[in-house]
C-alpha cells in the first residue's frame, strides 16, 4: 500500500528528472544523439510500451531510503536519475559486448544505429549521469555533493571491474567461486549498495544508519543475483515446463554451474564435453540438483535474503517511506521458487 | 629554454600521477584490465619506445597555466592526469569506432584484446579520470574541486557531441562548414580549453585571467586542428613528395574539402564521383588550391594563431612558467607549411 502510494508520486518524478538530463542534447544538430538515448530509455520508438524503459528500481531505492532516513526526496532526485543513467549506460555497452540484438523486447541501440554510435551514446549517457549528480549542489553543501560524486564514481569503477571479469570468464576454462563473487559484487551488488548509501548520505544520516543502508543494498543485490542464477536453471522449467531460457543451454557459467563443476561428477563430465542440447536440459538440471547444486544455491539465496532483511531492520527505516521500502524489498526478495 | 627546464620536471611527475591512477587496478584478479590500460598509455608491450604514450600536451598545459597564473603545479597534478586519462579513454573508443588497427605505430587495444574488452577498458579509464580529479580535494576547498569536476564533465559531454557529429559525417553526403566547426569545437577545442581553464581555476585566478586562458586553449585547439587539415592535403606532399597519407585518399571530409565542395567546381565534380586514386592526388590537391581551398584554410589558420597569441597575452602569463607556456604555444603554432 505504502509502496503503491509512493510509486505513484516518485516514478513520474524520476522519469521527469531523467528526461531533463537528456534534454541537454535536444538540439537540431544532435537529433540522433538525443534520439538514441531517448529510445534506449523507452521514450521513443514504435515498440514504446509499458516496461520498455525498465523498472527504475535503483532510483526508487535512492528516494525511498532518503525519505525513510529523514530526508526530502526531491533533494535526492539528481542522485536517483544519475544512478539510473549509469545503469543504462552500462546496458548500452553490455548489449554491444554480448552481441545482444534485443533488450526488453526491443531492438538494441547498437543493432539499430551501429556499434560506433552506440559506444558513443553510452559514453554520452555516462557523462550525463555525472553531470546530473552535480545538480545535488543546488540543495546540498559542496562537501556532501563531492562525497556523492565520489560514491558514484567508485561504483562505476567496480562496475567496470565486474564487467572485465564477466567478459573474461567467457573465454576461460576454470573459474573459481571466489572469482564469481568478485564479479557479481562489482557488476550487480555495488551499484545497488551505492543507491541505498546515497539515499542516506544525501540527508546526512548518521554513519551507522548509512552503513546499514549500504549493506542492505549490497545484500539485496547479491540475493537478487543468486536468485536469478537459481531461476536460470530451475525456475522457468518448473513453472512452465519450457527450458528454452535455461542458462544450461546458453552455457552461462552461473553459480550453480560453477558449484557443479567443483563436484567433478556426472554434471561436470557432461558440461565439459561442450554445448548442451535442448532435450538434455531437464535431465542435466536434475543431475545438478542431485549433486547438491540446487541446495547450495538455495541456501545462499536464503542467507542473503535474511542478511538483507536484518540490515534493513538495523537501518531503522522511518514513516510511510520506511514501510514502502520494506514492501519493495519483500517484493524483490520473495520471488517464488 | 624555460620549456625544456619545466618539461624535465613536469613530464615525469605527470607520468607518475598517471601510473598512480591506474595502479588502482593492479590486483591479481584484474591483471589484464590493468595491462590493457598500461599498454595503451605506452608503458607496456614490446614496442614500448619513446613517444608511444603520446606527448602529454594536455596535462602540460594544465600545469604550466597553473604555475603561470600564480599556482603551485603539484596541486594541479590530479587535474593534469585526469584530462590525459579522458583524452586516452576517447582514443581507445575512437580506435574501435574508426576500425583503426594502429595507434602511434602500435596495435590498438581492440585489435589486441577484442572489442568487448576494449569498450570496457575505455569505460574504466574514463572513471579513473574522474576519480583522479577528485583527488584535487586533498589541496583545494570542496567548492573549487566541484567546479573542476564539473568543467571536466562538461568537456566530456562536448567530446561525445563532437564524436557523434564526426561519426555521422561519414555516412552523410552534405555537411556544412558550420557543422564542421561544431564538430571540432567539441572534439578538439573544448578539452584543450578545459585544460587551460583548469590550470587557472585551481589556483583561483581572477575571472578575467581564467577566461583569457580558456579562450587561449580554445584558439590553440582550433588552430592546431585546422593546421592538421591543411597539412593533411598540402603538407606531406610538399615536404616529402609522397602523398600516401593524404586526406584526399582516405576521403576525409576535412575543412579544405568542405570548402572545395561549396565551390561546385572541378574539385567537387571529381570528389563526388567517389574514391580517389593515389596518382590523382597531386593534381587534385592543386585543383583545390586553384579553387581557393588553400588560401581559405591558411587564412583561418593564421587568424586562429593570432587569436591564440592575443588571448595568451591577455592572460598575462607570469614568471618562468609563463615563458615556458609561450614557448610551448609557439612550438605548437609555428609548424612549418
Amino acid at each position: 500500500m505504502a509502496l503503491e502510494k509512493y510509486s505513484r508520486i516518485l516514478l513520474p518524478a524520476i522519469e521527469e528528472e531523467l528526461k531533463r538530463a537528456i534534454a541537454t542534447l535536444d538540439h537540431p544538430n544532435l537529433k540522433d544523439l538525443w534520439e538514441m538515448q531517448a529510445y534506449h530509455m523507452g521514450w521513443q520508438g514504435i515498440e514504446n510500451n509499458t516496461g520498455s524503459g525498465g523498472k527504475r528500481l535503483r532510483p526508487l531505492l535512492v528516494l525511498l531510503v532518503n525519505e525513510a532516513s529523514g530526508g526530502e526526496w526531491r533533494h535526492a532526485l539528481p542522485a536517483a536519475a544519475a544512478v539510473e543513467l549509469v545503469h543504462n549506460f552500462s546496458l548500452i555497452h553490455d548489449d554491444i559486448q554480448d552481441n545482444s540484438p534485443l533488450r526488453r523486447g526491443r531492438i538494441t541501440v547498437w543493432k539499430r544505429w551501429g556499434i560506433p554510435q552506440a559506444i558513443n551514446t553510452g559514453d554520452s549517457m555516462f557523462t550525463l549521469a555525472h553531470l546530473t549528480m552535480l545538480r545535488l549542489a543546488e540543495f546540498l553543501p559542496a562537501d556532501i555533493t563531492l562525497q556523492a560524486v565520489r560514491l558514484l564514481q567508485e561504483a562505476c569503477l567496480e562496475l567496470t571491474k565486474g564487467q572485465f571479469l564477466d567478459l573474461s570468464f567467457e573465454s576461460r576454462e576454470e573459474i573459481t567461486i571466489n572469482e564469481y563473487w568478485s564479479m557479481i559484487e562489482g557488476k550487480t551488488a555495488k551499484l545497488i549498495a551505492t543507491c541505498t548509501e546515497l539515499g542516506a548520505l544525501i540527508c546526512q544520516a548518521e554513519h551507522s544508519i548509512r552503513n546499514a543502508y549500504r549493506e542492505f543494498g549490497r545484500f539485496l543485490g547479491l540475493a537478487f543475483q543468486v536468485q536469478d542464477d537459481y531461476l536460470g536453471i530451475w525456475g522457468e522449467a518448473e513453472r512452465t515446463g519450457k527450458s528454452t531460457a535455461s542458462d544450461l543451454l546458453s552455457g552461462k557459467k552461473s553459480l550453480p554451474v560453477l558449484f557443479g563443476l567443483t563436484q567433478k561428477g556426472m554434471f561436470a563430465e557432461r558440461w565439459e564435453k561442450g554445448s548442451i542440447l535442448p532435450e538434455e536440459v531437464p535431465d542435466l538440471a536434475n543431475q545438478l540438483a542431485i549433486e547438491g547444486g540446487q541446495d547450495f544455491t538455495l541456501q545462499l539465496v536464503n542467507e542473503y535474503i535474511l542478511s538483507a532483511k536484518l540490515t534493513l531492520q538495523a537501518a531503522k527505516p522511518q514513516g510511510e517511506a520506511g514501510k514502502a521500502l520494506i514492501e519493495l524489498s519483500e517484493q524483490l526478495l520473495d520471488r517464488k521458487f
